[in-house]
């Protein structure tokens, strides 16, 4: 596996040329070649501002490059452009935790700024650096070991640098599973799931990475902070919450105990297909207030099924699985409302419904579609947010319309607005949205953020939040800064300040100027 | 209804003599009377040292005199000695959050503590003031208004001096509700709920108040804090779980907008007799890691058991509740993976199992059954905790075998420790422990703080936290010391010096000296 330093997940999965060519057929006035992708060696990295540091840190050029971006669609047009003018000056590269104590401790002492890096898969500006001045990319996915697991209680002691497969492949022994599987999955760790509350596949109920922590290990530049294993408590405000998304701006995560599952026995899925978003919006927010918590619960709209292969009509994609007990009852009564709702379901033998098989498979590779459209000059970027259903309908049309027309105005031709729900809760769902428009060559990064800073715009307009499971980072801080109470503001800066007193830690995400 | 100013709920429930004096057979060298209940006008309160305000403020001796202590056995038996040496100065009574503003901001330029008080159940001393000087007790029963109900997202803006049963009155006409209903639930207010994380009756899943906040408006000192309204959100750590579990050292939770559910429609119940708890513990812990999340799974052990009326063995109460679908065959799910473990089911006819009703009948008295034991000099009190299945079997006869040989050292004869699990998680369960014991007048509250000290000592030691629902207040300020993370304590004084900078809300609770 080699991992793209310019693109998502590896090399090998990147879109052949061709590929990219009849991608763009789709959109009028690309240019009819993708651009080339470059080679490290052909590119001027500036030099490294840091000495010798005694610790263990890497100056080598492709490992500085490798941690100049995360992997939004803007990071991947500035790779493209071979522009690493913004690369860190070295990456840090802890074995152990005592080393990161170790490199906060020489990082606070030289007021060096640090940024935790895990999988790197950030696509909000998470792991980058705007001040400046010079920084070290600490990458933790050295860290990487289950320690301990609790049979019993079903739980893991896991180091925060795991990526998903890697903490997988150690449990599997145990017949016990995290199973928090977000798109990223293969290209993100623990801790950067824990310190940016990311959304796994579980639609409904256990959503985001949250619900399955028992407790956190997180250095901090004034000491470790490590919570008892608990299944519940009520002992004050929960710290692990307060650790909880904090996008590495008050320690680093370096080990956490888990909650697992045993691994499904039985799974059953369905698709089914409505007449309009309407009448699949009222059929998904019955079955979210009908106590059954779906694992899968996931409605595309018209354009979005278009996308993913399926008809150009509302799908909406349900699976159930459990350890324990045959799951077809609990299908069907989750068809039966859907039915109710108008819904025409489609379900396939043994436990496989071809629409959610396509669909899953879609999911993965759209990162992959995302480079190769990037690389014929396309804009194709997503954003999500989650509101409370009142407002659901009202805000599906309002950013479809709007966003659209911004398009329009910055790229000079329509584009596709689709959106999908994620996650759905009884209060509300989770819209996620995708953009595709034709952009001009060298102009990209500019075209997106004009449509960017409007949809932010739009969503705290609608009270929606800026980020259901992308995190803050520094892209969504215009949006985060207009949502977030200022008394909390004022706790969260004091804390930050009590934690991290040389503020090396990601400065800009979450707390300061960017 | 009138409100007992010394002990649990409302007068015309406090056993009657007689009653008392029967329920002391059960332990050796009890007085053979009841002690008097005094009367406040008989009782001499220190004079107030609060003068004028010009706010909405009472110095009447009743009122007074109910606002100097929660609802503890402590709590209860220093009432009964007729010690108000403890009662705070003045008792303000806001009708407006506004009044809150006010009262708050005097408070701070006069540097007066101010205790909010909701319900005043608190078990822990989360309602006084032991720093000596003059302070003030917040009762914020007259902001008790549901000010808005939407129906499509089933959600409450619930002002936080509503107690439980005038909430519900208020959602009743919609059809919806809360469903969260403590012990407490007459006699203690959503306000208080939030800030001390409630155990409610489900339970598993939604076991806190806190799954149930969409967000909250709270009043500090240097501003209002409101959240959006979100059915999820992954922006920056979450502002609501900041101030969930604050106990008013942060601010004054003014409003929240709550999710809701539909009335369920179909119930069932069973109850399930095990031959020892090894194998009614196995079979919680099966029925926990199922994913079938019933709305009950309450476990007695035998003692428990016995004193509910039930047979003297464990005996597990199930129940599931649907507003959607029959819920028969959850139930038979449930039943069968007991019966798997060796436990013997009864269930009622027509969704009613006499064992289930009789427990909630005795789970609801059980509080003035205390305060009749307490005015014949027993020892009666509860402490409950949470931790893992790994430890829950060592956890449970651990405590019951140390606690009683402390309770004999203190009290000079055995007493009661019986244990029920309130709460079940898939990590773990939430054992709830009661101890009986005789006392001698006079001496039961240093007997009791013996116990005490020594049952948080033993917690502490089993890594079992210091409160699974009751919150930490003053009295489980030792173990909550120990349990809490030092660098999360720092963040938290930080933001506390951040929201309280005069330090004036509920001082010596959660943090600073007690």
């Amino acid at each position: 596996m080699n991992r793209s330093w310019w693109g998502w997940g590896t090399t090998d999965r990147a879109l052949p040329d061709a590929e990219c060519v009849a991608l763009a057929s789709m959109l009028p006035g690309l240019p009819d070649r993708p651009r080339a992708v470059p080679r490290i060696e052909d590119l001027s990295l500036p030099p490294s501002r840091i000495g010798p540091t005694g610790l263990w840190v890497s100056t080598a050029p492709d490992v500085r490059a490798a941690h100049a971006f995360g992997k939004a669609y803007r990071d991947v047009v500035r790779a493209l452009a071979g522009d690493l003018s913004g690369a860190p000056d070295a990456v840090a590269l802890p074995r152990t935790e005592a080393e990161v104590v170790d490199l906060l401790d020489w990082a606070a002492r030289g007021g060096v700024p640090v940024v935790p890096f895990g999988g790197g898969s950030s696509v909000v500006g998470g792991v980058e650096y705007r001040g400046g001045g010079p920084w070290v990319s600490m990458d933790l996915t050295a860290l990487a070991r289950v320690l301990e697991v609790d049979p019993v209680g079903r739980a893991a002691r896991i180091q925060g640098g795991a990526l998903g497969p890697v903490l997988e492949d150690q449990l599997r022994p145990s017949g016990l599973t995290l199973r928090h599987f977000p798109q990223s999955f293969e290209f993100s760790t623990l801790g950067g799931w824990l310190a940016t509350r990311a959304g796994g596949h579980y639609a409904t109920l256990h959503t985001h990475i949250d619900d399955l922590v028992e407790s956190l290990r997180v250095v901090t530049p004034v000491g470790i902070s490590e919570s008892w294993r608990l299944p519940g408590s009520g002992a004050g405000p929960s710290p692990d919450r307060l650790f909880l998304g904090s996008e590495g701006t008050l320690g680093v995560i370096t080990e956490a105990w888990m909650r697992l599952q045993d691994r499904p026995r039985f799974k059953a899925s369905a698709s089914v297909t409505f007449a309009d978003m309407t009448s699949a919006m009222s059929a998904v927010r019955a079955i979210s207030q009908a106590g059954l918590h779906p694992a899968n619960c996931r409605l595309l709209d018209a354009g979005e099924a278009a996308l993913s292969g399926a008809a150009a009509a509302p799908v909406l994609v349900l699976g159930v699985e459990s350890a324990v007990l045959p799951v077809e009852s609990r299908l069907t009564e989750l068809t039966d409302i859907a039915r109710e709702h108008g819904g025409a379901v489609s379900t396939g033998e043994a436990g496989k419904d071809a629409a959610a098989e396509a669909w899953r498979s879609t999911f993965l590779r759209m990162p992959y579609v995302r480079d190769g459209l990037a690389r014929m000059s396309a804009i194709v970027e997503t954003f999500e947010t989650a509101c409370t259903w009142d407002r659901a309908a009202e805000l599906y049309e309002t950013v479809r319309a709007e966003v659209g027309a911004v398009v329009e105005e910055v790229t000079g031709t329509p584009g596709l607005v689709t959106c999908r729900f994620t996650h759905v809760y009884p209060d509300g769902p989770a819209p996620y949205f995708t953009v595709i428009a034709a952009g001009r060559p060298g102009d990209e990064v500019r075209m997106w953020d004009d449509v960017k800073t409007a949809s932010m715009a739009i969503l705290g307009r609608l009270g929606a939040t800026i980020t259901h499971h992308h995190a803050v980072g520094r892209d969504h801080r215009p949006g985060y800064d207009r949502q977030r109470p200022e008394p909390f503001a004022a706790a969260l800066r004091a804390a930050k300040a009590a934690l991290d007193p040389a503020g090396v830690l990601n400065p800009g995400v979450l707390i300061g100027p960017v």
